[in-house]
């Protein structure tokens, strides 16, 4: 048994690029802990063929079609009329569902200081409650209510396009008895992540190889990816399965030792966080390259105040010396780009901010600036800590942002292996 | 006449969210400036039927079809013999071919230290050299060839899924006589984005209305979107209905005078990196909330170094004093998230580098940390410069990073209009 879903995301933005769709990952996932599998993800603009063949596609091969955006009150925005054009249903005022549509949007126009008298409003009220006949109403969470729409085949679940609406209407949509039904075959699915930093896929691929020879791999869905040059090994099996998936996770830690960083959900930032929390140690940075994207990407969790002071951008030399006190003869007699001055700028960090750790990056992101002793993508990045400092010097492939990206990646990790060595150590000690 | 082409994207871990699909959107942006529609993008994992049944959807409507993703050495990489079954073509060894990707592989794998005897790599390049019979090669960028494989219908444009080497290949790709053929329909078609700061969507929809009930649109495809606070208005149409969409642009602009910021390609982000270069002014920030990425953004563009100093991550109240010299009784007396801290951290983010313009953040990102009189999302952004200083209290909706992200671009929608009016002063004085 199992039970599987197709998606329609609509929007004109979204097919061209313009605006980056959050809601099929965020429905994919959501779909996957149900233990629903996801066959397609389809985008398609705001031409009404194009959303009736979407619909027409998904509908053949999956159990429930489900559909985000198109909810709005404009008269553009199309989705309820045509699923109900789908589904061979009229589409009705829904008097009841108008009212408490009126109460919810004039609510909103007070707040924001709107004409709550405009005929604009009302005539939006008026079409965000026109509904296909049988269809079963999911309660506005913004203004637009959810469907649930019975068809000949698979139901569809109408669901608005702004991620919060959708994300606070979801809960309703899979207690409708429709949709319940239509997954009845659904069966739980684990997903488990193993997580490596410094192999190459090459050597992954031919570990897992290696591994599917000798032991039955059937019933395990296993994918790899490579993320900020982390290796990500994801694997979906049946809870009947799981003795494999041990044995599979062995062997990959067996071959990889510490390679592999995370046999859980855990990703780098997660345990560089836990590190810093569980020595009650704290971290300050010092960019050149990155340009405050390690301070930002430490500080993009909540309660990060607990282990981040603060940090220097020390874009320009005059900078690295004013702010992080690294000497002007440093950088004249060894250059910007080089081990001495990395180290100097994360002793600087410590030093301005009294952390525990100084973190530092200085490169050449590119496109320009490179020169044959230091091309684009050479990047150093150190960790100063009392006593000490680790190093290391990288050559980065790939876009301005790629370097810049897998510098922060690359300096999280080295923080990472810095925190484990010295926690190994107090231990020893 | 028109052309019009369906993107497929293969690959589970973009189906399931764990990587955001880049291909997608940048094909579709390419087809456009092409004079191509794109109808859908299509994204379906590893599984083979699921590939064929979107291939077979997507030949039918569209003048071409694009495959990205699926190229790789490995087992799982599919693509290439799928596309040759929906082409009813046999998938032959292309030995030229395989001996060009080998002399790539050699040297990729020199450069990365790894065996270059193992059978994994030859085995690689015997699997990506496996080509559909009568396809057209597109010389690999990375070690996957991309391929224009003829069908009964539309060509099928398969190529590789690292957006680096699709977007190296892509030249290749329109320069074959297959698919110019296929796309002969094409017309131009310009696209014209006009930007707006300030006013809510509904007023925008309403001047649209009203502007659509006095003037002929026809051809004309307006499109709206809201992103990080900005209204944007994208506007397809034909050389020959100009006349009507410089019409419309007026009235936007007679409407809404200076909140309308760009008529042009231009973002927030060029029209301040010009005005910094134009005033020969430089920047430099001191950021809480936010924890750096002001300054990452500033530091997004090459040749930033022109403009961006350096800047502070002050995220603890020690470090608002420590490195922006913010006095430790005035966060005592009115709190770290106030006007008064914002200013003295612009001040202080200037005194610390020397820059023109201080650029300061201080907020409650959220989701704890909130109290009645700041409530979350509560932030103050301040630029600073010699002798003057400009100041906004914001309340932000949304998740932490949204806060975080909203108060980047508030901060530099301020910025700009500090640069376009002291700029105005400077010609008028």
């Amino acid at each position: 048994m199992s039970a599987r879903a197709g998606i329609v995301v609509t929007g004109t933005e979204v097919l061209t690029g313009r605006v980056r769709d959050a809601n099929g990952p965020w429905l994919a996932e959501q779909l996957r802990i149900l233990g629903v599998d996801v066959g397609q993800v389809l985008v398609v603009g705001d031409r009404p063929a194009d959303l009736l063949d979407a619909l027409a596609f998904l509908s053949r091969g999956n159990d429930v079609v489900l559909t985000t955006g198109g909810l709005g009150p404009t008269a553009d925005d199309l989705t309820a009329a045509l699923v109900a054009r789908h589904a061979g249903r009229a589409l009705l005022l829904d008097a009841a569902l108008a009212e408490r549509i009126a109460a919810r949007v004039a609510r909103i126009a007070a707040a924001r200081g709107w004409d709550t008298s405009s005929p604009d409003l009302a005539a939006g009220v008026h079409k965000q409650a026109m509904v296909p006949e049988g269809a079963h109403v999911l309660e506005p969470t913004g203004t637009a209510p959810g469907l649930v729409v019975p068809t000949g085949g698979p139901p569809v679940v109408v669901l608005p396009g702004p991620p919060s609406e959708l994300q606070a209407m979801w809960p309703a949509a899979v207690a409708d008895d429709l949709v319940d039904a239509a997954l009845a075959g659904r069966s739980e699915l684990r997903q488990a992540t193993l997580r490596l930093w410094g192999p190459p896929e090459a050597e992954l691929a031919a570990v897992l190889r290696s591994h599917g020879e000798e032991h039955d791999l059937s019933g395990l869905e296993v994918s790899t990816c490579l993320r900020e040059g982390q290796l990500e090994v994801v694997t979906r099996h049946s809870p009947a399965r799981q003795s494999a998936y041990d044995a599979l996770s062995a062997a990959l830690t067996h071959h990889f030792g510490d390679a592999v960083y995370s046999t859980d959900a855990r990703d780098v930032d997660d345990l560089v966080a836990e590190a810093l929390l569980a020595a009650g140690a704290t971290a300050a940075t010092a960019e050149s390259c990155t340009g405050g994207l390690v301070a930002a990407r430490l500080t993009e969790r909540a309660g990060s105040s607990a282990y981040v002071l603060g940090g220097l951008v020390t874009y320009a030399n005059e900078a690295k010396t004013a702010l992080a006190g690294v000497p002007a003869d440093l950088i004249a007699s060894v250059g910007a780009v080089s081990e001495e001055v990395a180290v100097a700028m994360a002793e600087g960090a410590r030093r301005a901010t009294g952390a525990t750790y100084g973190l530092s990056t200085t490169g050449v992101a590119g496109p320009g600036g490179g020169t044959p002793a230091k091309p684009v993508g050479r990047v150093h990045v150190a960790i100063a800590w009392d006593g000490g400092h680790r190093h290391a010097r990288l050559q980065l492939p790939g876009s301005r942002s790629q370097v810049r990206e897998r510098t922060v990646v690359t300096l999280l990790h080295l923080l990472r292996e810095v925190l484990d060595g010295r926690a190994q150590q107090v231990q020893q000690g």
